[in-house]
């Protein structure tokens, strides 16, 4: 199977349309083969975290690599009656050329730094706007949420279970990607074990349940399908006086005489702080103690985190709508900004968009991010917007401040200085190098650990600094110092 | 271009895992021709609203006639080391022999009603679950959300301008798509008007104006290129100050000398309520009366009411993330129960789930749903929830009740009564019209308008009536009366 999703499908016209206008217009203007920077970043974390997770920078790729302009687009496109000839011409042997740098999947990413940074012809590095977006806003949405549920369960595995609630189809499949970046353990979702590796497990809804004609007797014909692996549900009728003795009595009759261990029970509704405390004592006194406990129905960071402190026994949690959707945050707010255009002698004119709203004011130029780490704790101390060319020398002290009170400032030393925005097309050329996804959630489990605690709290976590290089902020500064409204 | 947006792609693979795992267990213990019935309702409007929107029948229909394993779909079960062979054999040789009910795309829903019915063998109907409620959950929740954003809009367009913030490609495509039944003028999702015929449209953003050395020589290329549908986005810099006079200048300047008209200015940030009446004023005393204001930004139904009612001089609307997201509730929770089992004989043994939260019983047997309209006014007066065979005769008067509080009873005359759910596949074979999605859209405004306002209200709607047939709710009451917990 094709390990795109989408197989030979096309995205080209999933794009916003105005995108295609300004194309036009561009055209026309001879702003074809302007080069220009854009950079995406967001604003603020969901959730009110503290960081965010990337992730859908391999779907990003894959679309990338994909980009052409077919008959169909091509005709559908002259039948608007508003584009020009010559451009649909040019759209009909479209190559694309730009060069695309991003921060890896599943790096703990910060409000205000590129995350995506493209360079090609006006034209072109505007057209791919819409996708940039979509794709790394939807998957570093769930990625990040399922981080919080993670951490939030304390070691225990987490499982992602939401395709029936999730926005689409792809909104279960690559959010179960996502999820498992963000560190779930696997997944219900089928198809996204196929495609991408993610674990996918699950065993019996209420309705196998209520097929038979009694609850022993549906755990009973389980037990004997699967009694290597036998996790029954028991709360179709009534957990404590039916579901936990009914799995019991069955436990005993077909696993053990065959010499098997039951794999667990879940819970699905109902308090289940008290009955996971009341049903492990009953599997406790029935010589299951290696019986797991997993526990679902509408779960998210909060109520986890709850149960836990009131000492739910539960092993594992399968977390469904509230993972899938980010549902008390659904949305990933990543912009896509111009920030400098080059003139003919390749020389650049910084681009800064102005606010009222100084949040929205962007920052200009060419740029990178470098991420300090202390040498001894392994800790991230902050992360430096710098001009594209500029190199932290990490052998010497270095300076930060904070850019809107720059009198706050430290001089960092016996730090590490890593470059966050990776290549991954040059030319056009794809230069992206494909990570197993099991690689990519190590990866992003280790990076979360290079946080301070104060910054991975829920609520009211620490500010981690994102500051800007002396070089940059001055000309940000010279910038705004400049502007006539 | 294929209708489908994914072309070829066999998405069978899209289903949680335990639906296998039971699939192979009816397998294992001859269940599997077993004839079941199913039904998806959900529990609670979105938005605490009075009523749904159906939507996603099509994607389903697409989904249920493509169903089949493909050998590397068998092969990837088969690693898993879990399924009998002869269960895989099965599914190799798999034919989908289903009777599938729907209530047509575009009707308001209400809480507790069947809105999809399966039956057939348990094997199957108990399969195709995750990919029912995936459908109809997605495209219902957002043609949901939609229907309160432009009927906040009182007869304004609204525009859908999502794709970016989508949860996934499809998020975006098919979210496109069930805005536009939920009343969208159009969209910005281009391949959603190549696909399915929404209206696309759009015009620049703000890296357009950026790109040019100034604003006025942005607004004049865009004028230029595009004099017949100039709508130029006025916040870039600042849209007093700047913006509106640019606009005004260049309508002046490049429009009216060729004889055309401004189509619009737009108007992305700030107050937009304020802004809007200042440049309502400027455009009129330069002799654009007939110059449209569009706003965008963070728009949602309460935004847009708001607004409205203080005076915002707005035309039209474009809604992004809250729209395609449902931000403020981000999941519809459709759920997919057993309802029936037939005897080898043909009858059939009810089924119900029990729990100690009343609302989550469900209602037992094969069903159908009349809507009874007055016959005076074309009011909706209550939907009745009747046996599958149950025929509401409208000749005579009916007398309906409320399921919870019985002694509450209601005698309607001079009414019509119109059965919902219609048969989409009888005996696995597609028997499903389809409709013109405008056609769709058409029937939603008019369904819409059969509600009495006090239902359609944003907050504390009156709860519309949901009650069972005589019939239905002895059965329903029967069984309850004899549960043994």
């Amino acid at each position: 199977m094709s390990k795109s999703f989408y197989g030979e499908k096309n995205l080209t016209m999933l794009t916003d349309f105005y995108e295609l206008t300004m194309a036009n217009g561009y055209f026309a203007n001879e702003f074809k083969d302007r080069i220009c920077y854009f950079d995406m970043f967001f604003r603020k974390v969901p959730d009110d975290g503290g960081f965010a997770i990337m992730a859908g920078v391999e779907q990003l790729v894959e679309y990338l690599s994909e980009l052409r302009f077919t008959e169909e687009d091509i005709d559908y496109l002259r039948s608007k009656n508003i584009f020009n000839a010559e451009f649909l011409e040019y759209l009909k042997n479209f190559k694309f050329c730009c060069d695309v740098w991003a921060v890896p999947e599943g790096t703990p990413i910060f409000p205000g730094e590129p995350i995506i940074t493209v360079r090609g012809p006006a034209i072109q590095a505007q057209f791919i706007e819409t996708m940039v977006l979509l794709c790394i806003n939807h998957q570093s949405l769930i990625a990040t949420k399922t981080n919080r549920i993670v951490r939030a369960a304390q070691g225990r595995a987490v499982m992602e279970f939401g395709s029936r609630r999730a926005q689409g189809f792809d909104g279960a499949v690559y959010g179960a990607r996502a999820a498992y970046i963000g560190g779930c353990a696997g997944t219900a979702c089928t198809i996204s074990d196929q495609l991408f590796g993610v674990p996918a497990l699950g065993t019996m809804a209420h309705s196998w349940v209520q097929l038979f004609d009694s609850e022993y007797e549906a755990f009973k014909a389980y037990a004997t399908e699967y009694p290597g692996n036998c996790v029954l549900l028991v709360d179709t009728y009534n957990v404590l006086k039916s579901g936990v003795p009914n799995a019991i009595k069955v436990f005993n009759e077909v696993l053990v005489p065959q010499g098997f261990r039951p794999a667990g029970i879940r819970i699905d509704s109902g308090d289940i702080t008290y009955l996971s405390r009341k049903a492990r004592r009953m599997l406790d006194e029935a010589g299951f103690e290696d019986c797991k406990i997993c526990a679902s129905n509408s779960l998210d960071e909060y109520i986890i985190r709850d149960m836990l402190m009131q000492g739910a026994k539960v092993d594992s949690f399968g977390v469904g709508e509230r993972l899938i959707t980010s549902s008390s945050e659904p949305v990933f707010g990543g912009v896509y900004k111009l920030a400098a255009v080059e003139r003919a002698d390749g020389s650049l004119i910084p681009k800064i968009k102005i606010s009222e709203n100084v949040t929205k004011i962007t920052t200009p130029c060419f740029k990178n991010v470098w991420r300090l780490f202390d040498r001894e704790t392994d800790k991230a101390i902050a992360d430096v917007i710098t001009m594209h060319d500029e190199v932290i020398e990490d052998e010497k002290p270095y300076t930060i401040f904070d850019p809107d009170h720059i009198w706050k400032r430290k001089t960092v030393e016996n730090f590490r200085a890593v470059p966050l925005l990776t290549q991954i097309f040059k030319g056009g050329e794809c230069v992206y190098t494909p990570r197993a996804l099991g690689a990519i959630r190590a990866y992003c489990m280790a990076q979360v650990d290079t946080l301070w605690e104060e910054v991975t709290r829920f609520e009211n976590p620490h500010n981690y600094y994102v500051d800007l290089s002396q070089r940059l902020w001055d000309e940000k500064n010279r910038m705004l110092s400049e502007k006539t409204y």
